[in-house]
């Protein structure tokens, strides 16, 4: 997608340097900020402090992350080391689990002497294969917005609700939930998109604003309470979110409060689409409710960061001082409340059944 | 209720001063500080800017702005200019509309030489009536605390929820939703209170959670996007929030937000109280969805005031720069998700079979 006109990725590296470039997300939407990883650690620390987030994203980072690590000390401890390290970064999130594991997988067999350039080069594919994904998922969802707008008359734009940042922030290029709104937006379907501000960290409100204001799709911003309200009065047409983790019969974690806005979709019988890359299925886990939700650090609750009118980048205080908060990142939506889910294979039921026919090989048959 | 061991109203008169005292709610957390109003002008902005917010409060402070102004003139056109004035403060609230028709109806017929007097007392009168109804919700609340204390074997803290701020500060004294919270933990069941922070204008971070801390009762502060997933961990027991109108048949328009909490209530199997004090009943209208939702300044979401480190409270910019927001500040909870309405007269079923049966006064028999 475009940066001020010019094509850019999440994450890159460039011709004659070791390093490894990201966009520092927290300094969206007020500051344009690239910064170079040079380890494991760095990458860790990005991931950690939320510079890159987004699943497809932090595995992506992840990879990149080994790959740095192997060019420094490319040694079996090392190896382990750098796995065992990004792994434990964030614990929601499913893909970075899955990159790490390929990455383990691919360089363990291999003399240390070959590790660098293959996990380099692999980290490389990792990314070039997350953009390639997201253009399917955009050529599966792109005839749901199209349906949206034959079903509305063509009179006016499709109304689109969405959560939290699973655009191309969230991704290597190209976004998840927000691929078949760019698709539409580019073939000349009006779309228009309201941004939940995703407290506590405000994805919506910073990312997603951001980077549909850059591509020119119109959206408007709004608190994660009236999404309920706008659908009550027939003002949403579809809610298309993104997704940490599926599990084997399609209950989706995604960022806290996507279960409100399937609840109030469903009271107004509204589509709730879920864009879910199959790196973020995970057929091991059954019921959502047994996926692990990461708990945060309350200051996130109680604090929030914003530009004051000077240009400055400050944190202020949201409540009385001492206050005690409680920041769980995610909720589980459960797959009955879910109209469909958006993979790169195709569109499929939020059923072990739908996601079967699609991905047989992720579901061993029981003995 | 009690501010730094004082008891406190939201809004009083002192002896040989002819003006109204509040609390300037907008000061909170950070601040106390009141304010004296002297004029029907100086009670319509400070209801319009939410020095004063909650649907009682915002009735009482338009009785005493009435009374102000006909100590200033007592004429006729000054009487309907300040009963329109007023009237149009704030668009919701129907304890607005009624605070105002009660003062006129009681002052139209007299002499411009008796309404002043008049005027002030009927203020003070429906502000000590105000108090006495939260005394009644808060006897009649305090019943399914204590059952859902014995349901869970009185062994932890009976958890509720609640959103916005329907606290003593939103009324004169007592509070609404809260009065049977309060009422449960001076009585020593052991309660705990998840608070939603309640974007935009974030009243539960900073009024609940202060009031809360104030008298001593545990608290927790949540996003807004929270409540779904402590419900879904059973972790909530009850939700108990206020309204701003309620229709005939039990419909209950509250703070943008309240109907996804309802929403999940119902999804969880966890009960849904709406404290509602008979002046916020409007049985002139019947379907909630055509009570009118004020649609108010974008700057609320784009912008959130907070304190600085240094102490300084300032307003910061959440998103970029020229970032187009809506912001509804109502939504409508309806009857079918609240299990039960507590009213100063018992506890009933929000339908209208249940309020005709405690207010049959408000439902003239259909011919």
């Amino acid at each position: 997608m475009n940066v001020q006109g010019k094509p850019t990725r999440t994450i890159w590296t460039e011709e004659g340097d070791d390093g490894t470039w990201i966009i520092d997300q927290t300094c969206l939407p007020y500051h344009f900020v690239v910064r170079r990883l040079t380890s494991a650690e760095e990458a860790a620390y990005a991931i950690r402090t939320m510079q890159v987030r987004g699943a497809p994203l932090i595995g992506a980072t992840a990879a990149h992350g080994i790959a740095l690590e192997m060019r420094r000390d490319p040694s079996d401890p090392s190896l382990d080391w750098a796995c065992s390290l990004l792994m434990g970064a964030r614990p929601t999130a499913v893909n970075l689990r899955w990159a790490v594991e390929r990455m383990r997988f691919a360089l363990k067999p291999l003399s240390p002497g070959m590790r660098p350039e293959a996990a380099r080069r692999l980290a490389a594919t990792i990314c070039d294969e997350d953009v390639a994904l997201n253009r399917s998922l955009a050529e599966h969802g792109l005839p749901l917005l199209l349906q949206a707008w034959h079903r509305k008359g063509k009179v006016s734009p499709v109304q689109v609700l969405t959560h939290c940042n699973a655009g191309w922030l969230a991704t290597v290029d190209g976004g998840t939930a927000l691929a078949p709104v760019y698709a539409a937006h580019d073939a000349g379907i009006p779309v228009h998109v309201w941004v939940d501000e995703t407290r506590p960290r405000n994805q919506g409100a910073s990312l997603t604003a951001w980077e549909l204001g850059q591509h020119g799709v119109p959206h408007t911003l709004i608190t994660d309470n009236a999404g309920g309200y706008l659908m009550q009065r027939g003002r949403v047409d579809l809610c298309l979110v993104g997704t940490d983790r599926t599990t084997a019969c399609g209950d989706v974690a995604n960022k806290i409060g996507t279960y409100l806005k399937a609840l109030a979709a469903r009271d107004n019988e509204i589509p709730f689409y879920v864009a879910l890359p199959s790196p973020s299925l995970d057929t091991s886990l059954r019921d959502g409710l047994n996926i692990p939700i990461e708990e945060r650090d309350p200051s996130e609750v109680t604090h929030l960061t914003g530009q004051l009118p000077s240009g400055e980048v400050a944190s202020v205080l949201l409540a009385p001082a001492g206050t005690r908060a409680a920041n769980p990142g995610f909720d589980v939506t459960p797959a009955r409340l879910i109209t469909a889910l958006i993979t790169e294979r195709g569109v499929c039921p939020a059923s072990e059944e739908g996601l079967r026919a699609l991905f047989p090989e992720r579901y061993p048959e029981t003995p």
